[in-house]
């Protein structure tokens, strides 16, 4: 295992790929890994990719990566996938994403599956993102295809946040935008080159008029990913959002945002391992039964469960 | 607060949206009001529809409501909005979903705001539906925006669980199909007077292909919902599919899944206010700068708030 790390913090790519597969598989010896590589992390612009579905975002991921490249900048990219029911992998899998930088040593891909998680999804982001820090990627990539809560919670992770956008989405959009607002550092309306991404910059702008004022004002950029056009002022703008963190209090309460995160959806999924699938199995399912046979209400089975709970755990050693 | 059920069971619009309310603010009455009520549940079908943002969800929700009307059917809608940041309050409102229906006594449509909850939305949403039940609604329909992990949490307390698309939504659909196949109890290609429609269709059926067979299979309906077409093939399908789950296992294990949902949440919500909010919020709040100073990393830090708790639980009477 020091093997492991050893050799992944002096930049080996099969160290690497290891010490993420240990994470991702909640392998035994994931919090060792976790627990060494944590003080070598903290030097990596960690930047957050959402927005809804169809707006080109890896594409755009792609193109940023390339930008930084250029600028021989080293990049890890971690995709959070909704995986295929059927493989039970990654659908959007590293092998598609991979194929412009598969030759480029300073690049690192990886997809994270959901499938199967109870919510241990930003976790392991937030584990896998800081493993790439670690191992020197001077850019981490969080990528996820989305705009719901479940985004939110996993951009927590990243030092800015970057939402996609894309002209004509329809009505929905209102929604998206107004929930993923409050999170977003900087916004792209991608695929400019198609009608409407005037009209879709401009009610973001709009939108953002109505924040409160003081602290980051976000932009709104505009991008043609598919033709590199854009990138270098996306790359710009992050810069100067990671020198407003570093500026002020901005840098320390995004760490504390993402430990928060972390050590939440760590400790929630112990006890809920602990109350639904560890000794307290037989006594769970059977009060679901009796919610369903609506023998009992869901509050009072409730009761119940963290009654016994904390009866038994108080009896331990 | 009993005259508050009273008069909800007695059909009470008034005494009807005060309850919900109470149950969305966490009112302390909230547990009082699901306890009396949960005998009177169990009546109505309960309808999941999701999907991503474009695909003219509310305008299918709100053709499918007509389509229940013209039956003679009661319909009761839960729209899980996420909400303005500004507003404080569900963005696509009540006010603009009713406009359809706003002078029909048979249906009743609340929003339900996602903001400043903590992974509570899903329990909300079971519960705000059960009482929709409790008051009579014959059809109760949880829509939600997104097609994420929250989602198919959310789509647990459906009976039935339908997956609107629309043409021409871009690559990302492929991962959203394969995200929400499992779940999906009818697909609707909505919009199918646009081009493409038939091959989505068509991509939606041969995915289904891969499905294990045995069970049910899931349709692919098209329709154009802003004009009310295929909406009686969506109802009669969704009748079909009622009655498969009433022939077999599928309508317990559709109260089961429920059940678990709601309780896992609850017992969630509650250990983490008490960790993370309650008399714990020092050790935890401390603990969190150390993760985030690198001073401690969030496994350990995870052991010693548990260690915590669990010794001062110990303590209890």
């Amino acid at each position: 295992l020091l093997d492991i790390v050893k050799k992944l913090l002096a930049g080996d790519k099969r160290a690497l790929s290891r010490a993420i597969s240990l994470v991702e598989d909640e392998d035994d010896s994931a919090r060792d890994i976790v627990r060494e590589l944590h003080p070598h992390t903290g030097q990596a612009h960690i930047i957050g990719v959402t927005g809804p579905p169809g707006v080109g975002k890896s594409t755009f991921v792609d193109a940023l990566t390339a930008q930084y490249r250029k600028a021989g900048r080293t990049v890890g990219i971690v995709a959070v996938d909704p995986s295929s029911p059927f493989t039970g992998g990654a659908l959007l899998g590293d092998r598609i994403r991979m194929q412009r930088h598969s030759l480029d040593h300073g690049v690192f891909v990886r997809s994270l599956a959901t499938r199967g998680r109870v919510g241990g999804v930003s976790a392991a982001t937030g584990a896998i993102a800081r493993i790439l820090d670690a191992a020197g990627k001077e850019i981490v990539i969080i990528e996820t295809v989305g705009a719901g809560q479940s985004e939110v919670e996993i951009m927590k992770y990243a030092h800015s946040v970057v939402v996609v956008m894309a002209p004509g989405l329809g009505d929905d959009i209102q929604a998206i935008k107004a929930g993923i607002l409050e999170i977003a550092d900087l916004f792209v309306v991608n695929k400019a080159d198609t009608e409407g991404a005037a009209k879709t910059a401009r009610e973001l702008e709009m939108a953002l008029e109505l924040r409160s004022p003081g602290g980051w004002r976000p932009k709104v950029l505009q991008t043609v990913a598919r033709m590199d056009q854009g990138m270098a002022e996306v790359v710009t703008a992050l810069a100067e959002h990671m020198a407003y963190l570093k500026s002020g209090q901005g840098w320390r309460e995004r760490q504390v945002r993402s430990a928060e995160a972390e050590l939440q959806e760590i400790v929630a999924r112990r006890v809920m391992t602990e109350i639904f699938r560890g000794p307290h199995r037989t006594d769970s399912s059977s009060l679901i039964q009796m919610v369903a046979d609506r023998l009992c209400d869901p509050y009072a089975a409730a009761d119940r469960l963290l009654e016994i709970f904390f009866s038994t755990t108080k009896e331990k050693p």
